[in-house]
């Protein structure tokens, strides 16, 4: 008896959809509104590739390292291929399919099936406009669709280093998403498939991977909310602006980055002592020990972020 | 710089399972919150069975018909049996599991590895306490678990037809989960191992299958909700009156029922010109045609309905 | 070193598939040659579908009981149809996807992909002409490929009641293979697309499947054989022979047949006392038990098959 | 009406197994025979891991470069470690094991289940038994089974650079499996449990795996003659000096080897003008190239290669 339909088919859904496409510029897109960044890329990964094919993606990638195997669950295998700052890069991509293709035994090996990649990606870095243009020039030239993950895509799009706008993302791949659980939202995370170009029935896909919301309308009004007015910009350059004051305060106590990241994630490398003072005060995580005992830690700001947590934080450290 | 941790281990997911510990008189169960029922039966049943294994279930059973092969699409058979108005019979599981036993071919067929019933089932109706009694004692017997399916859970216990509680339930199973997405909540499942028996790094498989909420208090909240009060119960109650309601509509219109289901799904039998004048006015599904080219429909009430939907449809039918 | 290629490419594989392009009369077949029946099954329907798609057989067919959930394990659902002695019946099909197609819940359902049918079937009858004509032009108006499972195909064509030569059979279906290891090769099924109609990268697909034969001169020799001087249809005549002359024995001790098949498989109605006295002494299997305590069993002829076996035989029944 | 029974339970497939269980030194071993390599890696990874699991190899791993996606297809991702000349070092794996059991986010990672290495590796190399000693005293400790892919165990026992015998290498490992594909049979490969530790019905996964002959006496009669004599030894050692002599031409001409192999893979870097004059006379392939424009490539004797082979290769280069 319900009057709000299931499924996605409910009015907040179809709003936000509209939203979706009027902010990317693509009147044409499929968009599907999915519950959490895993689950997307799984979804989405499966959908579109073949029994024989894999998913390219840097060694650093979500899909490569933190979903627990889900890309395989699905049968796939993931090339990981070295990346740069968390980046792919164009020639380092093209290498490989270039000795993929020449490779006498190519037929006992995985077919490169599309190319993943994230923006801004694990390492809180963010692709230059010509950077991706590089590497979708190359993925139409070998034929392999790109796929662009974006669970944290307002904090790239929002960051001062940004060069490209959601518009011109939209065009410069063939399947991304854009973000909400990580980016102000409870959950959901938009898929769109800007040129109209969803896979057949991936409706059915979406429900066979235990992805599909049956009260759609959960993700509809968080998304119409955030695509209204610019909210979800809005929100993100309010992390931004917190990620840089907070970077201020490691630089002001002479705390090394492992990496100059633009974004909402910071990675700055702590001693053991300093760890343990700001362990139970600070949320952070060890994303890597070093040989010499210290480690690299990832500290995340998001609108949520304020100027006491900073304060907090510059006390203890 | 989240002050609420992530992935289920906030205070709401803490304090919800903590009701449900207790609600359910299972003091050392093992509670997760899952999104929704097809990915919460898929994670389960994945988790629970060996590769050459499949789960056993009604023909009718939302896992073997409604869930786009969520199952198959992690390598387990369903292995669908002949049911009763929706209900396994232990008489049929027993016959089932002995012709295994005793065929030749046995090590050419997928292993029966546990048994997945629905309470209340794909057609409203429910188990009486003695039924479960009797299939859990065969389950133990073979040694299958016995999991429940409890996505429309509330309104089955709340039925008044229903002679077994919460906690009654929770003793003659291996596992189930209390649906909240049908049952007041925008999502969320709370899938529970009575006596703290999940299998090994549940949490992994959850996350493996998609199924992990970044942000674990959006189900945490509502269950914590549902469980306050006996909320739970008393929004199934409404739902259960409505359905008492609902059914006596029909009956005073001389429209018979494909099944007499005591909970929330009420399945008249309607011809094509009844349905016409529904179509577009209230929301209903054809669950199967007739021969004569009749069919059964199925309405489905909840707390949210109102008297005032229920007197639009009388003047409409 | 080796001077004979390895993985299907040398001359003995090349020559077979030569001649069984001959005899199918399919100069432009793609041919494969695999391993055994399971694999064939399995590596083929697994190329064949998305993954939102299953295949529909009947309930009796190998992939829906004898092949240990292969076809789940690469992620597919057998959609079963209820049959009749064994084989699909056009109307019951049709029935099936017209149902399908109709259901509101559709897209919350596996869709169907492709149709198996044995030739013969698990029962030993075989479709005429006129069956397979009529359910290939079924399936070809619901855009459904049809594969015919031949793992026994020469006792089917060999079969006095066959009216369907390979010729006509490969006419009649988008792929099929034709079984060696049941009939007379030590291992080896050869896999027909009759109109070069190969999945792309099937080559990639039998290897993920563990079906690729390094040594490919092991089937390639086999069937080269098979398929010189009317080998393969000489060989399944001698089983039908015998086939029948084993039929006699049992009916002239008045043992009755659960069903009339044509081919080198025979089911007798045996009672506990006759099975009795033939164990140990005669390889045959149940394949049912009855409710009188009497049982279906299965006796197969083969080209190996003598007189005085069956001498033996009628000696001890 | 076949005498012989199948599924592997002829006489052959038994003396087979009885003869390897006493050249292992294993009376209590389960021994299975499968066909080839691919499904054999594939069927005992998938059989002795559970889902949230992975298995750990080097990079260069044939589970991880030539088996199509067969292990992923199952379900599981290839956790690929650094090697060193194709081998796994213990320190690699232990420093991988203690990074994963001390990383905070683990749970959202696949699970060390089990390690794989190859003896002889992909490069020809062999461990010695100290290696071996070392790596399974690690796997032992960290609790994982250590399964080691024999495909061409022959060639490294035989090796004059071996030090370890085919008993010490059964009790040295938890699985692993006598490559006769690859040394002297048409097909087989022999699958040892030397404690008798097979995982539950494991007949019922190789049948799942497609991987189970229906003649199990071809792989038998096989086995059987391999382990009559010390044949399979004899037959690698054949294979043994004819890649030393092979490695003694390359010597001869000034050719270097990209890697120094005991074994009978040989591995010499060849120039494009070499490589062109070898084309079409012997068998060989591009295994790497290199930024130079040479390439590795890969030479394999075997119990067949002939001295005349030898000089015509002498002649040509």
């Amino acid at each position: 008896m319900s009057q709000q339909p299931g499924y996605g088919e409910d009015e907040f859904s179809a709003s936000a959809k509209a939203k979706i496409r009027q902010a990317t510029g693509c009147p044409e897109a499929d968009v599907f509104l999915l519950v959490g960044g895993t689950q997307t890329n799984a979804t989405v990964i499966d959908a579109m590739l073949r029994g024989y094919q894999g998913v390219v993606a840097v060694q650093t990638g979500h899909i490569a390292v933190h979903e627990a195997g889900a890309i395989e669950f699905g049968g796939h295998k993931v090339l990981a291929l070295s990346g740069k700052d968390g980046k792919m890069q164009a020639s380092t991509l093209k290498a490989f399919l270039d000795d993929n293709l020449r490779d006498e035994a190519r037929d006992h090996m995985v077919f490169p099936g599309m190319v993943y990649i994230s923006f801004p990606t694990e390492y809180g870095t963010i692709y230059s406009r010509a950077e991706l243009e590089g590497l979708y020039a190359l993925c139409r030239e070998y034929g392999l669709p790109l796929f662009v993950d974006g669970a944290r895509l307002g904090y790239g799009l929002a960051s001062p280093a940004a060069d490209v706008t959601l518009e011109q993302l939209a065009r410069l791949c063939d399947v991304f998403y854009i973000g909400g659980t990580k980016v102000g939202a409870l959950c959901g995370e938009a898929v769109v498939f800007p040129r109209g170009n969803a896979p057949e029935h991936f409706f059915t896909t979406v429900k066979q991977h235990g992805a599909l919301l049956a009260k759609g309308r959960l993700a509809g009004v968080q998304f119409d909310t955030l695509f209204t007015d610019g909210l979800y910009l809005k929100i993100s350059h309010i992390a931004i602006d917190m990620a840089h004051r907070l970077k201020a305060i490691f630089t002001r106590r002479g705390i090394p980055f492992h990496i100059d990241s633009p974004t909402n994630q910071q990675f700055p490398i702590l001693t053991p002592d300093q760890m343990a003072s700001l362990r139970g005060k600070v949320a952070f995580e060890v994303w890597e020990y070093l040989p010499d005992g210290r480690a690299v830690t990832r500290f995340a700001t998001s609108w949520a972020t304020t100027q006491e947590q900073l304060d907090a934080l510059e006390a203890v450290i």
